[in-house]
């Protein structure tokens, strides 16, 4: 499994993604899921990937290939990042037809996902999210982030913390909550984490960091988090029930309609 | 779509489901999914479904009617909490098998989910999820509560606070937070929550809360959880790379592994 988060800000774009794969619980290996590409001064891309491995990197391969290539369409040719996510789209179906048949019978999918962010000149930094079948949306005011993989244990913080607004830290930091909470929930998203955080308009990448699991920075953070969780949680509102004397009370007690199950109510 | 959630605690148990039916999101409903079966001060029951609802609410009708009739097996004559959890999962196959055919010939599914917890005598209190298939299974010191449903969003809390010495009222408190971020994230788990408290011995029903959209206690759960949740994001240690003075700091700077994104990584 993966779990991948890309976060669209006023102050730029934040990447972020978990490094474990595996097929079936006893074939569990370590790869980065988390691609750049970079004209310094004039383009930068970010790609995070989910799904089907081979898809995955042949889709990388191909990328590359056509960059290198001088290829009609690639990353150096497009104009727009709508016009990349586009182009990745096809990308990622064309090879995924090369294998649907053969892999159906064994029972798999050459299924993968895609989150490709950046931006080309002076263009806005842009991310979008690649379907399997090619088709790609990207994010809203109200919606300024996209994942793949994983994505429900994550969710809820990022749902509560992020706006365009918010700076590039918090929104990194938020990104790693979000990974870590879903790491404690499903054992097949693991460490290392990456992140790469983008400025808008600085056309190359500012900060990249690369956690592993015994990383000071995310243990401090792991650790932060969950004596502030628990904090927040000790104090929240108690009902009128609870007895005020069994337990020190932190917390406002606030009145709440209450009523004595009875019999099948 | 359904969200439930029961706890099993040193000092009783705890029921918490949101009331949101649909088919297809043109035909919501609101339905209670969570149902008692109360012999005073000798056996209670709650049971918790999902899934879909001709099953759930034929599968409560035989549990009914079985009581009603003195029937061989029925929630009166088990002598055991995993006797009950197994004749449940017995009605819950039956019920099944009677429409699969054709219920998928039309693509349906005729599959549902329980919770079944209570207490029987002095016997002690436990919880069960029963699967469609009819099998069942309990909690542990480690894994102290089952959820049915849409059970990703809300897991992460009740990773994080529920042990089997929590008190009643904050395992309550957690249910609340675990169904409010589940109804954030999918508007297909929605209110009234319904609550239901069980002192361990007791053998009746303790407190028992049905919290419309608009209660005040759940209003002011929600703002407090909202608000406590920032702070503690708030607080946590920043990076080396943030600038102390573009924004008050509040947390503790930590050293990061750090290094710039190079072309290609």
């Amino acid at each position: 499994m993966t779990y991948c988060v890309a976060i669209a800000l006023d102050e730029g774009l934040v990447f972020a993604s978990d490094s474990r794969t595996n097929a079936g619980a006893d074939q569990v290996s370590t790869y980065s899921k988390m691609h750049t590409f970079e004209v310094e001064g004039e383009r930068v891309f970010v790609m995070l990937a989910a799904g089907n491995l081979a898809t995955t990197q042949a889709v990388l391969n191909q990328l590359k290939r056509d960059m290198d290539d001088s290829a009609e369409e690639s990353l150096n040719s497009v104009q727009y990042m709508s016009e990349a996510a586009a182009y990745l789209g096809r990308l990622n179906r064309e090879e995924q037809e090369k294998h649907t048949d053969a892999l159906s019978r064994a029972g798999f999918t050459p299924e993968a996902s895609f989150i490709l962010g950046g931006q080309i000149d002076d263009g806005t930094p842009e991310i979008f999210m690649i379907y399997p079948q090619g088709n790609y949306i990207t994010t809203s005011p109200h919606t300024p982030f996209l994942q793949i993989g994983e994505s429900k244990y994550g969710k809820p913080v990022l749902d509560r913390i992020i706006r365009p607004d918010t700076s590039l830290g918090d929104a990194t930091r938020c990104a790693l909550v979000s990974i870590d909470s879903t790491m404690h929930s499903n054992v097949t998203v693991g460490p290392p984490i990456e992140v790469l955080i983008y400025e808008k308009d600085s056309l190359t990448f500012n900060h990249y960091l690369c956690l592993e699991a015994d990383d000071d920075y995310l243990l401090t953070l792991k650790r932060a988090w969950d004596e502030n969780i628990k904090k927040a949680f000790r104090d929240l509102p108690r009902f009128e029930w609870e007895s005020v004397n069994t337990r020190k009370r932190r917390g406002t007690q606030v009145s709440a309609k209450k009523k004595t199950a009875k019999k099948k109510r």
